[in-house]
């Protein structure tokens, strides 16, 4: 264990209105600072056993509650105490003052979190789970961080870099060897070993892009002509939800996020200018941006006003414009609820189904759908087609949902291919080495096995304090 | 003890940024209920001592710590358990869903207060104090609800009421042998006693003045003619403490308050359009609303602007407008910074400390001081005077600061007047005991030990859920 020379303090729950506030004390002088500052009608604090609570009154400033916590048995592993306070700012602040008078430092963000890690009691992955878990809004943000938390994802990788290490001892048995009169190691089986790396390595950093969107929403695009019922759908789909909805002004004019949670996932809904031919060269420049919007997304709904003569044309826009770039196209033949307009709706949904069998755009994921948004018709099939497209099948899902991770598993997956290509090629071992190594390390910074304070720095001060 | 039938949960620590939250369960099915649903590696929480806590898993929502607290050693009297979870919105309602889901009920705002006071942990008054150690924002609000929620308060009232009781067993003597020819006992012994309790019934009633200054901030008026400097002195009053300023924009137009704190008090500041001899009508409506707030204030800052002609003039209009009424005028000659007009400064000043020295002024509590409010002088010497005309003396001055607390004192004390008028013009004491009985219930009423279900829900409906 990291022998640690000061205690440090800081508030752990909010700020705000409430009941109960906690404050966050750990090191080696903590619970002599305890002694000094809390009177308690039942023996002192540094004689209380861990996992248990004391009444007392912190100096004039409050009757509390302090939970013992001894050391390694607690968050950081050091002895560490937590403060149960009226939660009132004043309180919290003048308790704060007397434990920085009394000897403790105020705590950097994330420096609890840091010292856990750095105690062995959590690995960096893990450590950077916590920041997750607590953001998380959703359903699947929270499945996904606390899978991590808990370990699940430090375990995949940890075996990959089991495999690795296997792999490097038998390179390194082969270069032990090489001087010496006996045969190369079968280069065949160190090669599928690389492959299967590899294999993993990519599994894991292809799996950041759902990982991201589950993470900050998934971005799905609404798009169609103009009038088409984009807005309306939009907001039949928030009304449930808009208690949480949040109004993200777009840098594009007339594009609009809204967020909400369908099936326990968080989705992002972008309602794109409507697209047409236009000559007008500005209104050329947003359909521009719509169609940036479109690849960007992970679904496109696209909206066709079926009671409108220029139905199958606008359609034909969408599936042009959804290029093999599009994962999901979801299109909705809406405004079935025109009834003066019914022989020409059934048409143009019929029509629009066979070009969606036509050759001509095999190559687009699509699926039609038939709504009214302004009746709240076919709704609930579209929220299920939604969900099913991002569902995570079990909590064991290893998602990566951080940029650094996916970045290091990319990189460790490019060195495992030149470890590939010089195996192939008969580099010489010692050469192929290098890279293993290089892929070895990148891995292990993942879980920070392998760090550097810069990236510890850059990690835990993204932490809110306390944390 | 009250038998309470039912389980409740609430989130019991503000939700937003944070490392930890908390959720309250109490009642008889708590233990059994975190039991199904809390998975400990080492043991059940139902087999957990009193101010003991265990780590667990809650159902598949998060790692938590519990902590356990056993009637009657706990908040309510009542089983009961917190626990500690990540601080994420999704976390603390999955878990508080769980706990519906599995028989508790989501507590009413100030339930678990409510129950604390119905199981006798605590009378009214000192329920109604933690109401306010939450919400104190200063040290002397933060002293004078502590002091209540100790029960400081509360042990005064008792002792108020039993003097009262000791009264009204000696009118009882006395009735009680009425019938029969003995003498009637010393109506001035009981005369004695019922002044005494009057006396401590009015101080009570009368520090609400105080008190509630306190608990809303002082309010402090500042008066003069225009441009004589009274913005930039608030601004200066202001600037260390801009973090906590809130701007309250008056009904009045042109009348701004802002808070602070100096020397451990919440200050109000009133800045006021400027007095003058107006003419036009508008104009003279908007300096009458100042004038209400100089009779409104606790303390009345005058500035004078000693650098100009009108100084003199300027001063006396403060003091003919500081009637009687006003308890404190502090006289501020303020822009003794002018170097070009020193002369005139300093000839200005003398005449004003005659004119406050002189008979004229002599029921007006004034104080002068001289000050640059452009250049910070004199401005901590105001900041003195401030913090020493709203001293608490010590930490168990009784100040009223509850309105209904003020009300039933006052109402106790006109019912004990009507006695004295009994005892002194020899009413019969069964008529006079009437009144006593009164005054008895309606001091009863502020700690509780007299109280209806419709004054508790009003009392308790005003907390915060978790309380």
């Amino acid at each position: 264990m990291v022998k640690f020379f000061d205690t440090i303090c800081a508030p752990a729950s909010s700020v705000g209105t409430g009941a109960i506030s906690i404050v966050r004390v750990c090191g080696p002088e903590c619970f002599a600072i305890m002694d000094r500052l809390v009177q308690c009608r039942n023996g002192k604090i540094s004689e209380a056993k861990g996992y248990t609570m004391k009444r007392g009154q912190f100096s004039d400033v409050d009757d509390v509650v302090v939970a013992v916590f001894r050391n390694p048995s607690s968050y950081t592993g050091e002895d560490a105490v937590e403060i149960y306070c009226h939660a009132s700012t004043y309180i919290v602040g003048r308790i704060l003052e007397l434990l920085v008078a009394n000897g403790c430092r105020l705590a950097e963000a994330g420096e609890f979190t840091k010292r856990a890690y750095l105690n062995g009691k959590m690995d960096l992955a893990q450590a950077e789970a916590v920041a997750d878990v607590i953001t998380a809004s959703s359903e699947a943000q929270h499945k996904v961080a606390m899978n991590q938390l808990r370990g699940g994802y430090s375990a995949e990788l940890r075996s990959i870099r089991e495999e690795m290490l296997h792999l490097a001892a038998m390179m390194e048995l082969e270069l032990d060897f090489s001087e010496e009169d006996v045969e190369f190691a079968d280069r065949s089986q160190l090669l599928g070993l690389v492959d299967k790396a590899i294999s993993r390595c990519e599994t894991l950093s292809d799996s950041f892009r759902l990982g991201n969107a589950i993470k900050n929403g998934v971005p799905v695009a609404i798009v169609g002509a103009p009038n088409s019922g984009k807005s309306t759908l939009l907001n039949a789909l928030l009304q449930d939800e808009r208690a949480i909805v949040s109004d993200i002004p777009g840098t594009t004019r007339d594009t609009i996020e809204e967020c909400c949670v369908i099936s326990g996932v968080l989705f992002r809904f972008i309602d794109t200018a409507g697209i047409r031919n236009a000559s007008d060269e500005i209104e050329r420049l947003g359909i521009e941006r719509t169609f940036a919007k479109m690849r960007q997304a992970e679904v496109v709904l696209g909206v066709v006003d079926c009671s409108s003569d220029s139905a199958i044309d606008d359609a034909k826009m969408i599936f042009e414009k959804a290029s093999s770039e599009t994962r999901k196209l979801v299109l909705l033949c809406n405004k079935i609820d025109v009834v003066e307009a019914e022989l020409l709706v059934n048409k143009n949904v019929n029509t629009i189904n066979k070009l969606v069998s036509s050759a001509d755009y095999k190559d687009i994921n699509i699926v039609t759908l038939k709504i009214s948004a302004k009746q709240d018709l076919g709704l609930e099939e579209l929220r299920n087609e939604l969900g099913n497209s991002c569902k995570i099948s079990s909590a064991s899902d290893n998602l990566v949902t951080n940029a650094r991770h996916a970045q290091a598993l990319k990189s460790a997956a490019a060195s495992l291919r030149e470890v590939k290509n010089g195996l192939s090629l008969m580099i010489p071992t010692d050469l192929v080495a290098e890279d293993l190594r290089a892929a070895l390390n990148t891995l292990g910074s993942i879980t920070g096995e392998i760090s550097t304070d810069e990236v510890l720095g850059e990690i835990f001060g993204k932490f809110c304090i306390g944390k």
